[in-house]
């Protein structure tokens, strides 16, 4: 089965702009969904075959209206890659910083 | 059925810097769903339920692999707004204009 | 002088789901810098030099922050080509429609 | 002087599928600025005055043409907060794992 990785940030609107216990709400979410991720200050990275990755990150943005969201503002960038060449979220940072020492 | 509006733009990598035949092949495996879209010049804005968008989004993303990329990059904007407001393309530039004149 | 195609979007938090009229500001901005641009439904698309752009970029989401806003999320995507194409919004757009046809 | 968090993804188009020697020559320039970064498998994240950041950008953006791509598509999302709270990419994610627990 084909892995991407996603990278996934959710924006409440209209809940102050303290928002990390909304985040928090979302990455519960993800947890309970036994996917691969990883936090950073920008955003939440996942790493799985499309579909379970896709129907997590809709879960996730439901959580955020069911905890009091009026809007969500949710962005997602998705690496695919099918050259061949094994991909992880590991193995992508690795590549770089190889090339940086 | 509450309706989003997604922004969707992809990069094909690995296959020159003319990208817009394989963008076009996209763009018909998404007039093909009947989903409400206007093309940009930076992405593809699509209006309609979570699901059928997202169904139509991966199908558009398959078809640039079918194409001959061999590594996409696709990133998802997503506006989902639920406080009772009418939600189209329309009226999101209509509600922004009103206010410039 | 190289152009660019940018597409910028401006979310403020903690100023509620109704956002409209803090983006009118920020076009407002956008239209005094003299730069084509176009609204769209999910972000602005701005064609010009980098420095142009990028200048004007920041003076949007500073007035932003003068309307009201506490916190800012701008997301910013470049298209940038240097392969002798020549580049415009309309361009895009057309190498798509075209072979749609 | 007020900072600002901003994530970054630079994509060079028409220098294959394997990209990571180009992303670290763009992180080569950033390691030069000396700003405070983090690199993650999907993008890099700079923390930093709105200036200093953006130059620095500019110019890891460049260095990729310069190192032989002739497209590329830069992506940025800039998270700016003038709320009273301290930021830094450590805090921010602090404050959701500390709501996981």
């Amino acid at each position: 089965m084909n892995k991407i990785i996603a990278e996934v940030s959710i924006i409440p609107l209209g809940a102050g702009t303290s928002i990390s216990w909304l985040v928090a709400e979302a990455v519960k979410v993800l947890q309970e969904s036994g996917l691969k991720y990883q936090l950073t200050s920008m955003g939440t990275i996942i790493e799985g075959p499309w579909g379970e990755v896709m129907d997590t990150i809709q879960e996730m943005h439901e959580k955020v209206f069911q905890s009091g969201a009026l809007r969500v503002s949710t962005s997602l960038k998705i690496d695919d890659r099918r050259d061949g060449k094994e991909v992880s979220m590991e193995r992508k940072v690795k590549a770089v910083e190889e090339k940086l020492s």
